[in-house]
């Protein structure tokens, strides 16, 4: 991306190892993230020219001398941070704040270097049939930033569940909620296809409003209360300040959309009486429990890439995804 | 209260039942709290004059005819939230915001009407003995408050836990960790003798640092991590966001100051990964137990009383604490 909106596809020298923990990986699939258009839209300021691309899946290619884990041929996923998955904040489950924590980037093309390979790549149980690839690839970030969503949320059974933002990461936010066995999903949804989406993933409520009439509907279906979890997955000031507004007392707000310009109210918070927990996904802890659950078909979160492109109509695809035609693009190089 | 600084013991009518769920309390003890200096410095601005006071211990001088938890003669602790302990909310343990929810003020007072006494007041086990009674009092918010805070902040065995505000509130947080189970605690302080009283309650090191260089102290003493757990008493900006920066990814903090012109900022915020929890402590689910801790000798939270007054006395009481002279003043009426 050579700026916002300036998307280009172009011939780079291939990745090689450039540290004993790195491996090089051929990309099977990759895809465009909504936290991609942040740049394209000119949010985020980047230095320009910036590779793109936090979510793959491939072939291991090469690994450097001190990967152990995984090996040349194997069918491999991985996701935006790099961490050595050994050191005690890893240990505590928050492996994307690593202490040796390192962005993955450039995933968007044939080859991509990952660094600390052995603590951030998992191997699949072998190589997958074609129409499971995409459902994998799914768990490179939207999938784990979704159950995180979830989890942060205390989703669980017996509970209301509520999620604003009906992208891929909302969406599988409710697969999500209703995996850890939430009673009642609401979907906070707008847009037809995804509401049918948000549905099959098991949302029982859609709840069209928006901002405090959101909440005021989200209150009418709960007592008056509010939800007891509220996943959060947009990232704005007016999508956190519903979550939270949509949030029962003592009840657990999960945010997963990178906040932007977002300046939350100490004193709303603190009468709130809400719980608040989120941040950047750490995918790698759950990609164990999500490929198995993939693996044995039991979840489908690649229903969420409605249009797939060849990488060099990587263009298009963030056309796309900005004018909300498309939910999700998958990448085949 | 009159106005900032102008406070005036004055005679009153005496309270008296107006609904058939209220009772009115002789009160015994009263005491000012930290959160009482907001309108006496002028950052609250209540409709002047204000009654003051919600902490306080009595004895039943009058029922209403719906009340049949609590009976004349009883003494009896309370809350500064009047709650129905019957609601979804109160029973899901969260009290202080029950939706029927009513505020308790003016017990800097020879008598108080307490709303919803059922669901407010618990009565000891036996009128007290004189030296119980300033324990017994702190539980009525000091002591409710800190124990919030230590288990929002998920103090337990195991955790470091690091308190910010050297108020009676912080102090109380550190008894509340320690009580909990804590392994090392770490009070921020720079005044002696609440460092003194801090070592007593719990405390295993003192950090007097503060903001960036205090955050500085305590990642130093947490292998370069931060706290699992830190406890926010005071509700500034600047000690809300010591608290957020001395908390490790994955980490608790729990935030009970009474937030005053705080903004948290999203993005740091997500990207510290913590957990942020907090409010106006739900002190009635606490009472019995820490009742019966008190009334077993097992904890001492009264010492944070380190000035008794008369209640005719009680604009002294604000001047001392305003200047810090006093940790926390204990009125007699």
């Amino acid at each position: 991306m050579y700026g916002p909106g300036d998307v280009r596809v172009e011939d780079v020298p291939e990745p090689s190892i450039l540290a004993p923990t790195d491996a090089v990986i051929r990309i099977v699939r990759a895809c465009i993230c909504g936290s991609d258009l942040w740049p394209y839209r000119g949010v985020d300021t980047p230095d320009w020219p910036a590779a793109m691309g936090h979510e793959y899946v491939g072939i291991v290619e090469e690994v450097g001398a001190d990967v152990g884990n995984v090996k040349p041929g194997e069918f491999v996923i991985g996701s935006f941070f790099a961490s050595d998955n050994t050191c005690e904040i890893c240990r505590s489950g928050y492996q994307s704040s690593c202490v040796h924590r390192q962005g993955v980037t450039g995933a968007q093309a044939e080859y991509l270097r990952v660094p600390l390979a052995d603590g951030t790549l998992v191997a699949t149980p072998g190589i997958p049939d074609d129409d499971l690839v995409p459902h994998i690839l799914a768990a490179s970030d939207v999938l784990g930033t979704g159950w995180f969503g979830a989890l942060a949320a205390h989703a669980g059974p017996g509970k209301t569940v509520a999620v604003v933002g009906d992208g891929a990461v909302g969406l599988l936010g409710i697969l999500s909620a209703k995996q850890l066995g939430a009673e009642r999903i609401i979907a906070m949804s707008r847009h037809e296809s995804r509401q049918q989406l948000a549905r099959e993933y098991g949302a029982t409520d859609i709840v069209e409003e928006r901002g405090d009439d959101g909440v005021e509907r989200i209150k009418e279906l709960t007592d008056g209360l509010g939800a007891h979890s509220v996943i959060e997955a947009v990232g704005t000031q007016e999508s956190m300040m519903q979550a939270i507004r949509a949030t029962r007392a003592g009840g657990h707000v999960g945010y997963v959309g990178v906040a932007h310009g977002v300046e939350l109210p100490g004193q709303e918070l603190f009468f709130s009486h809400t719980h608040l927990h989120g941040g950047p996904a750490p995918v790698r802890g759950y990609l164990p429990e999500l490929i198995d659950l993939i693996w044995n078909r039991k979840i489908d979160p690649g229903k969420v890439f409605d249009l797939e492109l060849s990488l060099d109509e990587a263009a298009e695809g963030y056309r796309a995804m900005d004018d909300r035609r498309a939910i999700k693009v998958l990448l085949r190089p």
